[in-house]
C-alpha cells in the first residue's frame, strides 16, 4: 500500500536545492517510490491512497539532532535564572524524582509536540531510554536514542558500571527495531561529567557494537576554559585525543569551538549541530556556525530539551540559525535561508546516520511533511524557500508521514492519544511539583 | 452591547505582572467595564454576549510599534543579499512603480496576518497613507499612521514640500477617527534621507498640531558613522539638537545609540522600538535593550516591514527580544520573558500614546486576545508567561478584539474578506512582478 500525492510542490536537494512545481510524488510500504511530473509513469495499485497537493508543499521531515525530550516535562520550570541556580537547585532536584512512568508520559507530550509540527525524527540522550523506545515505537517517529552516561572517578576498570551496562541492554534490544526507525548511539554526556578513562571505555564498547556517539561539547565558557585548565586542550583536542571521533560522532552545541577544533571536526567528520535557542536563552553564546559551513562541516539544528528553549519547534530553530549570525556578524549572507532549511532536514539525517532520509528522493525513506501554504504569510510567493524559512508557522504543517505511514493529518494524531497523554502528564506533575 | 467572558485567566499588569486565574471580564461598546472574579458584581444587559474562557487565557493585544504595513507585498522578494543590493536594485525599483491600489492590498494582506496572530494596533511609516487609513478603518484595528518624509535638499523654505502637504492633509483627515482608533503622527524618515532643515520643518508642523513624531534612528553602523562625521554627532545627538525629541518620539531601531544617546532619551522620555528580527536579517545588528532597560527607557517591539523579517509575527519579536540578548551578552537574566511581554503590549501603547491600552483593567479599551492554551506546547503549566513568551505560536490566537468589537474568531475574520484580499494581491503581484 502507498500513497500518491498529486500536483504538490516539492523541495529537495541532491546538491542544489530544487523545487519542482506540480509534480507527483508516490511511495510504496515505506520507501518513497516515485518523485517526478509525470502521473503516467507511475505504478498505481488498488489500494493505493490519492491525496490532493494543489496549493501545498512538501519537505522532507525534521531531524531534530540533539534533544532530551523527556524534558519537556520541566519546560519553563524555573525560568529565566542563572545557569548555576537553575540546574544545581533546580533542575537537578527535580531529576532525581523522575521514575520510568514520567519520563515516558514525557516522551510522548513532546512527540505531540514534535509531530504537530513536522519533526520526523530525533536524535535523544536521556536516561530510562527503554520507556522511550517504547514510545518511539508506539508513535512511529524515527529515532536514534542514548542512554546519557556520566561518571567522574578516574578509575581503570569500567566493566561494572551500571549505566554502560543499561545503554549496551538498550543497544542490544532496540537498535535497528521498527524495520531501522529506531538506532541506539552511546553518550559520554560531557567532558565535564565523564572521566578520560570512562570517555575511552564508552568509546570501547560502541565500537565494539558499531554504534554512534552523541555528546555535548564546548557548550559553556567555562566548559571551554575548566578544559585548558585541567587537560591543556579545548574540549574537541581533549575527546579527540582520547580517540572518540574515530567513530561517527553527534557533537551537539560547540558554541565555542576554535577554528581549529573545526579543522579537526571536519577531518574527523564530526557533525556539528546548533542549538540556537538554548544557546541564547542559557546564555551560553552563539556558536560560530558561519565559518563551520565555509570549512564545509555537516551542521544539523537541535532543540536541546524543553527546559531551556521552551519549545520543540524546528521552525523556530531554522528562523534562529538564519538571522542570528547575520545580526551578531553583521553580514545579511551569513547563513543563507536555504542553508537553515539543509541543517533543519538532510544534514540532520546525515549526521545521524539515516543515510535514506532527509530527501524527497526515489528509494528514500517515506518522511514527509505537507505543509499547508494558503494562509497570509506565505502571500504573495516570491520565494518559497525564504517564506518556510522566515515566515512559517509550525501550525502550518498538514500532513506528517514517517517511513510511508501517516502520524498526523489535519491536527489529528494517528498514533498518539493526546486525551491520555495529557491526563497522565497533570497527573505526573502532581506527584512531581505538587508534593 | 458587550461581551462576558467567563471562567478565564488574565495577564495584565499595573507596576507587576499580575495572573488572575477564573476572572470574569466584561466590556461595555468600546471599553472594559469589569475585570474580577466576581462575576455577581457585574451589571449585564439582555444583549450581552458570553464567551466561555475556561482553559484560555487573555491578553493584551501586541502593539506593533514600526512596521511599514503594505511592504507584504515584498516579503521574501530578493532575500538573503546585500543591504545595498537588496535596498538599491530590487526594493526602491519596486517601490518606484507601486500604486495607491497596491498599497491598499498589500495592507489588506498585512492585516489578515496582523489581526490573526493577535496584533491589535500598529505603528507605520509609509507613503499612500489615506489607503493605509481608510485599510485600518475597514478592519476595525488601532493605528498610529505617519507619511515617510525624506527631502535631502538643504533649502530654507520647504512649505511647498508635497510630502508635508500630504501628510498635513492625512492629518487633517484622519487623526482621532473612527472613536480615536486611528491617530496620525510625523514621520521624518531617518538623518540619511531629510536634511536638518527639513526636519526641523516637520517638528515645527507636527508641534502646531500636536502630532507625535515616528523616526527611524540609528539603523545601522553606517547611519551611526555618517552622523558622526558629516555632523559631529551621533544621530540621536543630532535630532536632540535639531530639537526633534520636544515633542513624543518613537524612535525605531536604535541598534547603535551610545550611553549617553540612551540618557538622552530617557530625559526625552523618547520611545526606543526594538526590531530584533529586521536588524539581525539584514546584519544591522543588536541593538543595546538591556541597557535601555536599566536605564529606565520604554522599550516597545515592532516587525519592521515584512520584507526584512519576514513576516507580522509579535510573537516571533517578543521571543527574539527576550532569547538573543541572553546569547550576546552571555547572561540568561538579560532580558525576562515578562519584560518581552510588557515591551510587546503595554509599553507599545505607551510609546504610540493610545493611554488606555495595552492592559486588561477597567476604563481601558477592550483591545484583546484569547489564547488557546490546549496544545502540547503549553503543556504541563510551570509557569504562564514563560510559556506564552518562549513557546507559543502566533496560531494559538483564538479570538481577537479591538475596541470591544470582534475582528477574528476561530480562524475567521469578521471584518476582512480573505479571498477577496488573496485575488488583489495576485493581481496586484502580476502587475508588479510579471510584468
Amino acid at each position: 500500500m502507498g500513497y500518491t500525492i498529486e500536483n504538490v510542490t516539492v523541495i529537495t536537494w541532491d546538491d542544489e536545492l530544487k523545487i519542482t512545481k506540480n509534480a507527483t510524488v508516490k511511495t510504496d510500504g515505506s520507501k518513497i517510490s516515485y518523485v517526478g511530473s509525470k502521473a503516467d509513469d507511475i505504478n498505481e495499485s488498488i489500494t493505493d491512497i490519492r491525496i490532493d497537493g494543489t496549493g501545498k508543499v512538501l519537505i522532507p521531515g525534521f531531524v531534530n539532532a540533539h534533544t532530551h525530550i523527556p524534558m519537556t516535562l520541566l519546560r519553563s520550570y524555573a525560568d529565566d535564572l542563572n545557569l548555576q541556580t537553575w540546574l544545581f537547585d533546580h533542575i537537578f532536584k527535580i531529576e532525581d524524582k523522575l521514575n520510568d512512568d514520567d519520563v515516558y508520559w514525557g516522551t510522548q507530550l513532546g512527540m505531540l509536540e514534535m509531530i504537530a509540527g513536522g519533526t520526523t525524527c530525533f536524535c535523544d540522550m536521556y536516561y530510562f531510554v527503554d520507556k522511550i523506545a517504547n514510545a518511539t515505537s508506539e508513535s512511529g517517529m524515527r529515532a536514534l536514542l542514548s542512554r546519557g552516561l556520566t561518571n567522574d572517578s578516574d578509575i581503570d576498570d569500567y566493566s561494572d558500571d551500571y549505566r554502560i551496562k543499561e545503554a549496551i541492554d538498550t543497544f542490544t534490544q532496540w537498535n535497528g527495531a521498527d524495520n531501522n526507525r529506531i538506532r541506539v548511539s552511546f553518550a559520554p554526556h560531557a567532558i565535564y561529567t565523564c572521566a578520560p578513562n570512562y570517555i575511552r571505555a564508552i568509546r570501547d564498547t560502541a565500537q565494539k557494537l558499531g554504534a554512534y556517539i552523541h555528546v555535548h561539547i564546548d557548550e559553556t565558557m567555562k566548559e571551554h576554559n575548566d578544559s585548558l585548565s585541567q587537560y591543556g586542550m579545548t574540549p574537541v583536542q581533549h575527546l579527540n585525543s582520547i580517540g572518540l571521533f574515530d567513530l561517527p560522532t553527534i557533537a551537539a552545541h560547540c558554541v565555542h569551538v576554535t577554528d581549529e577544533d573545526m579543522d579537526i571536526m571536519k577531518e574527523k567528520n564530526v557533525s556539528f549541530v546548533h542549538n540556537p535557542g538554548s544557546n541564547l536563552k542559557l546564555g551560553s553564546g552563539i556558536a560560530p556556525v558561519p565559518k563551520a559551513l565555509q570549512k564545509g562541516l555537516n551542521v544539523a539544528l537541535g532543540t536541546d530539551g524543553a527546559s531551556s528553549n521552551n519549545n520543540l519547534n524546528m521552525w523556530e530553530e531554522m528562523n534562529l540559525a538564519a538571522l542570528i549570525h547575520k545580526g551578531v556578524t553583521m553580514d545579511p549572507l551569513a547563513v543563507k535561508a536555504e542553508e537553515a532549511f539543509k541543517m533543519a532536514t538532510v544534514n540532520g539525517a546525515r549526521a545521524l546516520g539515516f543515510n535514506t532520509v532527509g530527501q524527497i528522493k526515489q528509494g528514500f525513506n517515506a518522511d514527509m511533511v505537507l505543509i499547508d501554504i494558503s494562509k497570509p504569510h506565505y502571500f504573495p510567493e516570491h520565494n518559497l524557500v525564504s517564506n518556510l524559512s522566515y515566515s512559517a508557522q509550525a501550525s502550518d504543517v498538514e500532513t506528517v508521514f514517517v517511513d510511508g505511514k501517516i502520524l498526523y493529518d489535519k491536527g489529528e494524531y494517528k498514533t498518539l492519544d493526546k486525551e491520555k497523554i495529557y491526563y497522565n502528564i497533570k497527573r505526573v506533575y502532581k506527584r512531581l511539583f505538587l508534593t
